[in-house]
């Protein structure tokens, strides 16, 4: 049986994806971790179930969504048969055989997916063009609102917008910014929680070039919101250097009223500071317009490290 | 500007495929070397200009036809800026920054182009949804008949045959098997050809695990064609193993009516003979049903030198 499924520590985009794309394909959708407060207020407020928890590749066709990294993946998942990737992320991938692959440098794979309902198309990842529901349309909405930051993240485009104009329609949602800012506040009770969950929000291994990084983010609404949690997390990813082989580990604070990030720094300092051409006075750094991980931290990385 | 190309060493779905993506997109069709006489007779026959042969990535917009692999592009692919890929390969290439990808498991690059086009969706990777005119639905034909060998290949699909029909219409060929049939037999001039030459028809250089493995494959209507010639490409495969740092060359002889291959071996002989479960006897062997490189040779070749 065919199980759609996201990153490991996954984003609401990589819950609601695999629940849309699931229902298309007539697969089961799928999650290799726990649900962030944000999509777990998303479920509740359409009324679904979450993703069923897998734990092994055996046996399994895999069919990816918001992803295309072995690393955010199930440790054994060569033992699963990739069918297909839907995605918007840069390509860390290799295969064996051909598969299914679309990937579009838009705002959300919800993005892509939503795309190819309204263009009638799914069959041509091997779907079926069946009717869009409320509950399946909100959700889908609920994941380009995130990815984009309500349309905010540099990773937007005016295609996630037109998209989730049409998914409002039918998912009922009569203003789009009162949902999202709804759903952002949900997602911020970043201040009720403990500094190793807040790590946890949203956070990804990399592989650069061989040398291990992680890259953490939490998005608030107020930077008062963890300002008194921010050393703990800085401890926190200091012991990840020492304990886990980590090259450099990133902790990224997004306010997303303001529009920019505090980046606290663990490990290779000197590397940051290159990559990013900045000098660090202390372990951190507020960087104006910063909203991205995958379009503004990711690549300056893997650039540095590739060299 | 933007230039659509395919591998190194072009096959006719390289050649076509790029000349038709080239059209949808507004872009310059290239090549990356020259013609073989398959595409030499396709393009007369459809009164198409060859695609420019590039020989640097520097300072261009590159999107890949019919490959997802650096090493079958130029040496200085890095210089260039990936735009994106329609492909139907495996996936053998990472990225620093998300791309439009479209891949899927069908027989040709020109099926995934043409799927596109039907659909009146050429939009979704950036084209636009202009008119197919008789000459470039003809390369695409040509494309598919190539590389599914009339639909005999392993690799082709119902989707294959399906578009190649409706491309047939378009092109005012009325009788695709045996527009087919003279497109092969024209490749066939390897009666013709030198040794050397035989063996850069279609020859593919693969990383596998980091060991060099090259595969070459020609295809004939008659194995008496390349009969007298065979020796002289073992000793040129042969003199590859000691000078190029290669671990493996293969050489294919593919016979289009017998439908299977001689393959001639040379290097790791052991590893060949553990990677297809066989025993050879002297450097060749004729395996029957063995035609796509792509699905029945690289495959088992991944995964042994993955181990
Ligand atoms: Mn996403
Ligand atoms: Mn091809």
């Amino acid at each position: 049986m065919m199980y759609v499924v996201g990153h490991k520590n996954p984003d609401s985009d990589s819950i609601c994806s695999a629940i849309a794309l699931a229902y298309f394909l007539d697969a089961f959708p799928a999650r290799l971790g726990e649900l962030n407060p944000e999509s777990q207020f998303i479920l509740k407020r359409f009324g679904l179930m979450e993703p069923e928890l897998i734990k092994t590749a055996k046996g399994k066709e895999l069919f990816l969504v918001d992803h295309a990294e072995k690393s955010q993946n199930l440790d054994d998942f060569d033992k699963g048969k990739l069918i297909g990737i839907i995605d918007h992320h840069k390509i860390g991938i290799s295969t064996t055989e051909p598969i299914i692959y679309l990937s579009k440098p838009v705002g959300s794979t919800a993005s892509v997916i939503s795309e190819l309902y309204f263009r009638g198309i799914l069959d041509i990842i091997g779907g079926k063009n069946k009717e869009l529901k409320a509950d399946i349309a909100g959700v889908l909405l609920s994941a380009i609102l995130s990815d984009t930051l309500l349309f905010k993240s540099p990773t937007a485009t005016p295609l996630d917008k037109e998209l989730a104009e049409k998914l409002a329609d039918i998912a009922g949602i009569s203003d789009i910014t009162a949902y999202g800012m709804e759903m952002l506040t949900a997602k911020s009770t970043v201040g009720k929680m403990t500094p190793e969950e807040i790590l946890h929000i949203d956070y990804k291994p990399f592989d650069m070039s061989g040398k291990k990084v992680g890259i953490g983010q939490a998005e608030v609404i107020d930077m008062s919101e963890v300002a008194s949690k921010k050393e703990a997390i800085q401890n926190l990813i200091d012991e990840m250097i020492e304990k886990e082989g980590y090259d450099m580990v990133l902790f990224l604070v997004t306010d997303i009223m303001k529009e920019g990030s505090e980046v606290l720094v663990a490990g290779n300092k000197s590397s940051f500071e290159t990559a990013f051409e900045l000098k660090l006075d202390g372990k951190s750094v507020f960087i104006d317009g910063l909203m991205s991980r995958k379009k503004q931290v990711v690549p300056p990385l893997e650039k540095y490290y590739s060299n």
